[in-house]
């Protein structure tokens, strides 16, 4: 499977002020590519931290995407930092220049509206049918933005740049028994089923604690049969 | 101020099956006792990945949180993966052995049961008048459970240990029009206030773009100032 990671930018999220939503929209829309969200890091809108974010994981990942900072104000400098991660200067591109101008249709093209037409050097444009803001890439790293509806578009435009792996697929099912009664007889389910990754989710509902035990895997087939002994497992409970 | 950086450990997080909950509640914790949050990673359970994040943050930060995979089951790492990061082996601790003992009260003391009792060498358990399971620390990492209130009962075991800095002090406020209108007056405003950080993170609510405007700042008086430039730059519109 393709391995991919995020890189979510923005002070907004590591103070708890505003809620990501991104995470849990791009894992699933990778999953169904076969595309496995592997890792994921939230920095600040500091130049530093975005450039070692950006440089460490396009070498351990097929795909990086960002969120975030690439709006017209002070603080938005995620295309700045990309493009000192990639050692190139930032241009503007002429296509959506041109675009922009048909948009304004005769009015002012401001200094903010120029920086958003910015990205680096050796980046390509994608364009959507879902949205009129175009996210970009360069190499390997896609550049969205960071609200959700505008990020969920952009996606959509790049699509067709992902290679698909295979699906992974999964079931799950709830055991309603502390994982500590069930642990050592899951350890023998996941030995059994080495294609099959077996995991267990505790939860507390109502004071009553319980697990979601879930499994994943490329095989169907050996997905069926690990499903079967998971099965038997809860029944014992 | 100092700050803090956390690790959330899990495969359910990164497929996209659970939404994490953690981050927007440490966060503010810590924002209250002027403790910064600044990275987040979110990490497969697979040991060389936690133990890579570890090993990063815990130089790079006053402290580390983690949040996951210290349960019982063969998929929770996380107390071997810390301990391989620092280097030292794992023990049963004593004061927990007594504990769970006089918890049983004659029942069987199982491996899955055991397997919780241990932490690092050089570990120090933490308990919490808020919940009986304890959290454990080892040098400047914190370790906590992923279920959110047992992450949150945890975390009020650890509010003695950590070293209170400069409150940061904020103030919000919404600007119904889209960024690149105000961009140049609000990066006038950053310039002026070199001791207020000024955000803007954008929105859109019923199709209506506008963003809202934080002002952060560790000196009250400042905040006070820039607040009265940014509310006048809001009545322009």
């Amino acid at each position: 499977m393709s391995k991919a990671s995020l890189i979510i930018i923005g002070d907004e999220i590591l103070s708890g002020r505003t809620e990501d939503k991104n995470l849990v929209y791009l894992a699933k829309w990778l999953g169904k590519l076969g595309i496995n969200l592997s890792e994921v890091r939230v920095v600040l809108d500091e130049e530093e931290e975005i450039i070692e974010a950006v440089n460490a994981l396009r070498k351990k990942y097929d795909y990086v995407f960002t969120t975030g900072g690439i709006g017209p104000t002070h603080d938005d400098i995620t295309t700045e930092s990309v493009a000192k991660a990639f050692g190139v200067e930032t241009r503007i591109d002429d296509d959506a220049l041109e675009k922009m101008r048909e948009f304004l249709a005769g009015k002012e093209l401001t200094e903010p509206l120029l920086k958003m037409l910015r990205i680096p050097e050796g980046g390509e444009l994608i364009y959507s049918p879902a949205t009129k803001a175009p996210g970009y890439k360069i190499e390997n790293v896609f550049v969205m933005a960071g609200i959700p509806k505008i990020m969920q578009g952009m996606l959509e435009g790049m699509y067709d740049y992902l290679e698909r792996g295979d699906i992974l697929h999964s079931k799950s099912f709830d055991i309603m028994v502390g994982e500590s009664f069930f642990a050592e007889e899951l350890t023998k389910i996941q030995d059994t089923y080495p294609t099959v990754s077996v995991g267990s989710y505790p939860f507390s509902r109502d004071g009553v604690y319980g697990a979601t035990i879930v499994l994943r895997s490329v095989k169907e087939s050996d997905l069926d049969s690990c499903e079967s002994a998971v099965k038997k497992l809860i029944s014992n409970f």
